[in-house]
């Protein structure tokens, strides 16, 4: 059985600290014990039709498994938790809970923070910059507010670590340096035991390679 | 079997043109054939306790089988996908793509189209609104553009129709009366090909009646 291959940006504009969405393909793979190969992709080669062909909106990750192309992390990471052990849990509503929290984390919580990062990136020289920021920090800390309180002291979101903590514990990350994660200690700590997870630190640490090796260093 | 529970609003923001998110629930159950019960909830009982038990965002629609309860309408519609006929394809392959265009329909189309709702809601009397209005169309557009390209002549994304599909349509119809559709043909055509869908109508019907109830007419 040939690797499966997934994309990642060549130069991250993270500077390596594991925010693509990449990341979330990697630990998936690391958590179900799966090797994989990367294929590198610039922004321009991202915009032509060879990739387009694989990924209709021109970004990354895409993965493919033999004749399989897949595309949205989602999605990818549901497909690896459905054919591999350790990301979703055995009974069948469980797993339909765990499935739950995917797109809890992508449809409900990512968007406000996706909203807010943009509008850091696009719109700082703009002259409403400083009056909207705090509408935006404000629909974020609304978010969080509510799933600190659903996860109150547990560890994970609904019982054992899943696909469903993966992929919050990715989006929670986009929010580092953002100042607004602190006001949720058991978020903060929450973050903390996905990124020990040995199948984290592994994805992490190949991920960071990439843009050790193109930084030269 | 008892029917599955589906909460959707009482009062309805979109007078009963179907934009909520219990339109993607009752078409899916409409296009498995599974009757459904529906319970109401007003603005007020969403931020209480007892819902927030059910859905910690505070938000519709919800689904309760059983002892299993769901919330996100992504996670609903692909739980019902699942265990019954007509919304996803019976080849493996095949299936992680329709549900990869579930992903692609909620995490790269939708969140651009509900900032601009929520804009033109939220942001109409500030001084930035007809400066940042034009920047939230261009979005739109660009998601679009690419979507309309992949869509080409095609009747649905992936082959026959699917969940995706259904999860798509019902994120561009968010867009109803902003002008930005007009621009692609294909995609109106596509939107129009799933609202003739007999499940789609009996499901637009069914959500429709509760705002003309509401109404008192």
């Amino acid at each position: 059985m040939n690797n499966p291959v997934i994309t990642a940006f060549e130069r991250s504009p993270d500077r390596g600290r594991g925010l693509a969405r990449d990341m979330r393909v990697r630990w998936a793979l690391e958590e179900a014990g799966r090797a994989y190969d990367v294929r590198l992709v610039s922004f321009e080669a991202m915009k032509q039709p060879a990739h387009l062909a694989l990924h209709p909106f021109g970004q990354i990750p895409t993965y493919q498994e033999g004749e399989l192309a897949l595309f949205e992390s989602g999605a990818i990471v549901l497909h690896i938790a459905e054919r591999h052990g350790g990301l979703l849990p055995d009974d069948a509503s469980a797993r339909a809970r765990a499935v739950g929290w995917v797109f809890a984390a992508l449809s409900t919580v990512e968007p406000p923070i996706v909203e807010r990062s943009m509008a850091t990136l696009v719109e700082r020289d703009r002259s409403w910059y400083e009056e909207r920021l705090p509408i935006l920090d404000e629909r974020v800390r609304g978010r969080l507010e509510q799933l600190s309180r659903r996860l109150g002291d547990a560890d994970w979101l609904d019982g054992a670590f899943s696909a469903g903590d993966l992929m919050m514990v990715t989006v929670l990350r986009r929010l580092e340096g953002a100042g607004i994660l602190e006001g949720y200690p058991n978020l903060g700590a929450y973050i903390a035991r996905g990124e020990a997870r040995p199948a984290y630190r592994r994805a992490f640490e190949a991920q960071r390679a990439v843009f050790t090796a193109a930084a030269g260093g």
